[in-house]
C-alpha cells in the first residue's frame, strides 16, 4: 500500500549492504535504504566542493558505486538516487550520472489545521497535528519525511494558509517548542520548516490594536516574533502568508500595499536569512454576479504588477500556475514572467481539489507539463523562468495519514512527479510517470498500458468535467461532482453565463480586457480565436454553440462528444486495470479497483449532467442520437 | 424585545392584584403575571367538573372576574386568557366567554442538538443543551416555558428528532436525571416532555447486535427503557421517531414494517399511558435524478396507507402538511384524512427552514390557513379531521436563545399563532396575527398597516421563491437563497425539469401518478389543469412557457411579473416599517429594519437570478421590458 515509498520503507531487511564514507545522515540513511535491497553494490559517499549545493554524482563499476555530493544534502539525494536507479532496473556498469537541482526550493505546502483536518484533503488526517497541537506519529512522520526527501522535496510547511486563532498560536513560546520537535526530524532529511503566519499576529498573538504594516509596533512585534522564532528553529525558511483573500486580513483592507505588508516581515526575517512567501492568490471575493465590468483573473496582477520591485530582497511572491484557482484547463498566470524585478514561486495543487479528490485518477504531471510550456514571450516559455524569476517550486500537498499517503494510490505518482519535475523541468510527464510506476510496481513491461491510462487520465477527466476551459461547473464548497450554475449566481466571481445560444466570457479587448495583462505575443494568441489554443477558446472567447470548431463540429457537439468519450475511457480505465490484475499485489489491485467505480459513478454524472444542461438550454439532440436524459 | 412576551414577563412589577381561589400554581402564576398591569381587576379562580379538561371560562362584572378553570390547567390558560384580553383592549364588562381547546395534543419539537446547536435554527443556540448535555438556564427555561403555556403548548420534545449518539443517551440513567430536570420546570405549565429516540438505541443504549422490532431481546430493551424512563418523568408524554428517513436507520431497512417498528414501542409505553409519535417524512433519498419513475410526493403514502389501521392505540403517525417538506407552496399530503384507522398529528415548521430563515417576513398563520382549508373530500376540509383523525398538531419550533426568542421580532407571531391556531383552527390569520400584535406593540390603530404587511408576507415571499409550486429552486443544504438547479440532478428527489420550452412535474394519470393517492373529488380537482388552484400547477403539470394563465399572461411572462412584484413589496414593507417609526420602541423598530433589509438583498437575488435563469433559457424578453441581467 505504501507505493513507491515500500522501496525506501525502514522494515525491510534482507542483508546488510557495504558501506562505506564519512560519519554524516547520509552514511546512515544509506545502510537503512539499501538494506531491503537483494544484491545491493558496494557503496562508498564522499563530499566534493567542486558540485553545486545539493548536487551528486553517481559513478559506477560492477558491484561498486561511488557517490559524491556537494554537500550533505546532496550526498542524501545521491542515496536515494542510486536507490532508484537500481530498482528502476538501471545498471551499474558503466554508471556516471550527475544531477542537480533547477531551482533551491522546491516546498510542499501542508493544508493542515490544528484540529487534525485537513483543508483539501483527501488522504486522511493531519500528519503534523492532533486535537488543537501539534502531535504526530514519530516513526510515521519520520517515514514521511524520508519520502519527501527522496523526492527532493527541501521546505515544508505544515500548517493551513487559512490561519485560524489555534494555528497563529505557533508564534509563541509554546507553539514552538512543539514546532521544534518537528523541525527536529525533518532537519536531517534536509527539509526546513514554513510557518504559516496569520496577517493578524500582532494582534492576536502580540495584543496590539492593530496588524497595519507601517505601524512601529508592528514591526517591532514581527522582529521579536522572528527573533523568537529562530531561537527554537534556527534553520526555519521562513513564513508563508495568505493575505487580503478571501475573508483574511491584509495589507489592502489597511489601505497599504502587499508590499508594505510583505516588507515588514522581511526586514524582520533578514538577518536570520529567512523568506516571506506572500501568496498572490488575491480577487474579490463578494462579487455581485450582476457585474460583468469586474474579471476575477484579473485581480491578481492588478493588485502585484504595479509593485514589481518594491518588495525586498527576501520577499518570494507565491503564484498560482493558472489566474483563476487550479481548474483543468486555464492560462497561465499573466504575473509569472512578468513580474521581473520580483523573486516568484510557482504554486501548484497536488491536491486533487478541482481534478478529482483522489477519487477519480489525475496525472498532474500532464498537466504540469502545459504549465512549464505556456509561453511567456515568443522566445520563452514558464520553463525557462525557473531557477531564475522563479526562485521556488511550491506545491499544495496531497498527503494525509492515510496508510498510502495518497488515499487513492495512483495519485502518489503526483506526489512523486512534482518532486521530480520541480528537480528537473525538463523530466517529461511520461518519465516520470514511468519511473514511479517501476519503482512501485517493479519494471515489468507489462504494466505499459497502466502507463498510457495514468498518461490519458488528465484528458479523460477533462473531457467529462467543464468544456473548454471555462471551469467551474462544479458543486459549490465541495468541489467534486458538477453543478452547472452552481458558482453561476454567486459572489465568487466565476461564471460561464450560458444561455440558449451561446457560453463563455470575452476576455479580449472587446471584453473584460484581461488578455492585456500577457506579453504581446501571447496576448494576441489568445485574442484571436484561430490561434487561441481550443481547449481555452470558451476561458476567452463567448461562442455560440452553433460555431464550428477545427474538427468541422460544433461547439454544442464537441460538448456531447467529449462528455460521451470521456465517460467511455473511465470504463475502459477500468477494464485496462482488470487486464493487469495478475501483476499486481492483491491490496494494490483492490485499492485502485475501488476508486475506479467511484470514477466511474463521478464520470457518468458529470456526462449526463453537462449534457442534460445544454441540452435542456438549446433543445439541440445530439448528431449520434446517444441517450441525453430529459 | 421580547415581544408579546414581555406583557407576561415576571421582572415588571406595578401594583399586586387582588387574587382569591384554591392553592395551586394557576393562582401563584395570576399574582405573579398580574404584577405587571395597571388597574387590574380583582380576580377570583375555582375548578369545575363541568368544563372539559383544559378549558376555562372568564365572567367579568366591572373590576371582578372569575376564572373557571375545567382543571388546574385550564385555570391556568384562564389565567392568561384573562391577561390577554385586558391586552388587546377587552373590556371587562359583560365578560363571558368560554375556551376549550380542539385538540388535546398541541406539540412543539426542538429539533436541539446536545452541542448547543439547533438544526434549522434561526434564534441562536438551544434554550436546553449545552456542551453536549442538557444544560440550560433555569429562568430563561421558565420564562419559556411561560410563554409556550400562554398559548396553549401542552408538549415538547427537547432533542432533534435526527437523534445522534449523544441524544441517544437520554434513554440512559445518567441523561434522565438531567432531563427530569427539565420536565420539573415544564410540568407546572402544563407542559410534558417528549424524548426523540434512536431506532438504533437497542443497540446504542442497550448493546444488543439488532434493532429489529421482532427481536424479543429489542422487546425486552423498550420495555426495560420505557420503565426506567417513566420512573423519573412520571407524565413524560410519548416518544418520537423519525425512521428509515433521510439516512436513519428504520424497521424497512430490516425488511419489516413501519407498523411493526412502532407498536413495539407503542406496547412498552402502554402501561404508562405514553404515546409513540412516529413521523411519517420517509422517501428515497438516494434517487437517481435520471429517474422519472419514482416521484418522491408519493413515498409516504405507498409506505404508511397499507398499514392503515395496523398501529396500536397509542401510536400517533405524524404527518408533514405537505408530501415534500415545508415548501412555500405545497398541496397537503394525502395521508391527511387516509389514514381513517389511526391517529394522526399534523405536522408544521414554524422554524422558516425554506421561508426566509426568520431574516424574511413570512407569515405562517396565512400559510396554515391554506392547509385546514384543504379539502379531504367534497364535503370536508383537513380543519374538519382536527380533533378527529387528526389527534395532535405538532411544529417544529422557530425558537432559540435569542433575545427576542426567534430571531426576527416578527417571527413571533409564527409561534404565537402556531399556538392559538393549534387551540381553535377555526381562528382566521387576520385574527391572530392582529393579537399578536396588539399584545406585542398594543392596541394601536395606526399599526393597521403592519397588520396588512404580515399578512401579505407569504404572498410577496412566493412570488419572488419558485414560481408556482414547484419549490426546490433554493440553495442546497442551507436552503437559504435562490439556486435555481442546485436540486436539480441531486439524489434528493426534487426536480423541475425545466429545458427551454417547458417547466414542472405531471404528476397526474399521465405522468407519475401521483394524484390517486387523494380522495377522487381533490385528485380530479388535481388532475385538470382548469380546476388545479394555478398557484400550485407546476406541482402538478408540466407546461410550456407559453401557455396562458387564466390573467391571459403566458406562463414566463408570468414568472417575470411575480418575481419585479415580489422584490417591489419588499421595498413597500421597508417603507411601511419606516412609516410606522413612531409608534414603536426604538428596540423594536432598529431590530425588524435591520431584517427587512437583508430580506430585500435576497428578494433581489430571487427576482435576478429567476428571472435571469429563465430569461437565459428561453431567450424571451421581459414584456415589459424591466431590467433582467444576460
Amino acid at each position: 500500500m505504501f507505493g513507491y515509498h515500500a522501496w525506501i520503507q525502514s522494515d525491510k531487511v534482507s542483508s546488510a549492504p557495504t558501506v562505506s564514507g564519512p560519519e554524516c545522515f547520509a552514511l546512515e540513511e544509506c545502510k537503512q535504504v539499501f538494506k531491503g535491497l537483494k544484491d545491493a553494490p558496494n557503496i562508498s559517499l564522499s563530499i566534493s566542493d567542486a558540485l553545486p549545493l545539493e548536487a551528486y554524482t553517481l559513478v559506477g563499476c560492477h558491484d561498486n558505486v561511488h557517490i559524491t555530493g556537494g554537500d550533505e544534502a546532496g550526498l542524501l539525494y545521491g542515496v536515494y538516487g542510486l536507490l532508484f536507479h537500481i530498482r528502476k532496473g538501471g545498471r551499474l556498469d558503466n554508471l556516471n550520472l550527475t544531477e542537480k537541482p533547477a531551482v533551491n526550493r522546491r516546498i510542499l505546502n501542508h493544508w493542515d489545521n490544528p484540529d487534525g483536518s485537513v483543508e483539501r484533503g483527501y488522504a486522511g488526517k493531519s500528519l503534523f497535528w492532533q486535537n488543537g497541537r501539534i502531535g504526530y506519529n514519530l516513526d510515521r512522520l519520520r517515514d514521511y519525511a524520508r519520502l519527501l526527501a527522496s523526492i527532493g522535496i527541501n521546505q515544508i510547511s505544515v500548517n493551513n494558509v487559512n490561519v485560524n486563532a489555534l494555528g497563529a498560536q505557533l508564534l509563541t513560546e509554546d507553539g514552538l517548542k512543539d514546532l521544534a520537535k518537528v523541525a527536529d526530524v525533518f532537519r536531517p532529511f534536509n527539509i526546513k520548516i514554513i510557518i504559516s503566519v496569520h496577517f493578524d499576529s500582532p494582534v492576536i498573538v502580540g495584543g496590539l490594536r492593530t496588524s497595519d504594516p507601517v505601524d512601529e509596533k508592528v514591526a517591532r512585534f514581527w522582529t521579536d516574533a522572528a527573533a523568537r522564532v529562530y531561537r527554537y528553529i534556527p534553520d526555519l525558511a521562513g513564513f508563508l502568508m495568505k493575505a487580503d483573500s478571501e475573508f483574511r486580513s491584509g495589507p489592502t483592507a489597511l489601505g497599504r500595499t502587499q508590499a508594505e505588508g510583505a516588507n515588514v516581515i522581511a526586514k524582520a526575517l533578514a538577518p536570520f536569512n529567512g523568506t516571506i512567501y506572500w501568496r498572490c492568490f488575491i480577487y474579490d471575493c463578494t462579487q455581485d454576479w450582476r457585474d460583468t465590468v469586474t474579471d476575477r483573473p484579473k485581480a491578481a496582477y492588478d493588485y502585484f504588477y504595479p509593485l514589481n520591485g518594491c518588495f525586498d530582497e527576501n520577499v518570494i511572491i507565491q503564484i498560482k500556475n493558472g489566474p483563476v484557482d487550479f481548474q483543468v484547463r486555464e492560462p497561465n498566470s499573466p504575473l509569472l514572467g512578468a513580474m521581473d524585478k520580483t523573486r516568484q514561486a510557482l504554486e501548484f495543487q497536488i491536491a486533487q481539489e478541482y481534478t478529482g479528490h483522489q477519487i477519480d485518477l489525475y496525472n498532474l504531471a500532464v498537466h504540469w507539463e502545459d504549465v512549464f510550456e505556456h509561453p511567456i514571450t515568443e522566445a520563452r516559455n514558464t520553463r525557462d523562468l525557473i531557477g531564475q524569476e522563479v526562485d521556488a517550486i511550491v506545491a499544495v500537498s496531497n498527503t494525509g495519514d492515510d496508510e498510502n499517503w495518497c488515499g487513492h494510490l495512483l495519485a502518489q505518482s503526483n506526489l512523486y512527479a512534482f518532486g521530480r519535475m520541480a528537480w528537473n523541468p525538463a523530466l517529461t510527464a511520461a518519465q516520470v510517470t514511468q519511473e514511479w510506476i517501476h519503482l512501485t510496481f517493479g519494471a515489468n513491461p507489462k504494466l505499459k498500458p497502466l502507463l498510457d491510462m495514468m498518461l490519458k487520465s488528465r484528458d479523460v477527466f477533462e473531457k467529462y468535467n467543464a468544456p473548454l476551459g471555462i471551469g467551474w461547473m462544479v458543486t459549490p464548497h465541495t468541489h467534486y461532482g458538477p453543478d452547472v450554475d452552481g458558482y453561476e449566481f454567486s459572489k465568487w466571481g466565476t461564471y460561464h453565463r450560458a444561455n440558449h445560444e451561446a457560453i463563455g466570457i470575452d476576455r479580449t479587448r472587446t471584453g473584460t480586457g484581461y488578455t492585456a495583462q500577457y506579453h504581446p505575443y501571447v496576448r494576441d494568441m489568445y485574442e484571436n480565436k484561430e490561434t487561441c489554443p481550443e481547449n481555452m477558446l470558451l476561458f476567452f472567447h463567448r461562442l455560440p454553440y452553433s460555431c464550428r470548431l477545427k474538427s468541422g463540429k460544433t461547439l454544442l457537439q464537441y460538448i456531447y462528444d467529449t462528455h460521451f468519450e470521456g465517460a467511455d475511457e473511465v470504463d475502459d480505465f477500468i477494464k485496462t486495470w482488470e487486464s493487469l490484475k495478475e501483476y499486481l499485489s492483491e491490496e494494490a489491485y483492490t485499492t485502485v479497483a475501488e476508486r475506479l467505480l467511484r470514477q466511474q459513478v463521478n464520470a457518468r454524472q458529470w456526462r449526463d449532467v453537462i449534457n442534460t444542461y445544454f441540452y435542456r438550454k438549446t433543445g439541440i439532440p445530439d448528431e449520434a442520437g446517444r441517450k441525453i436524459y430529459c
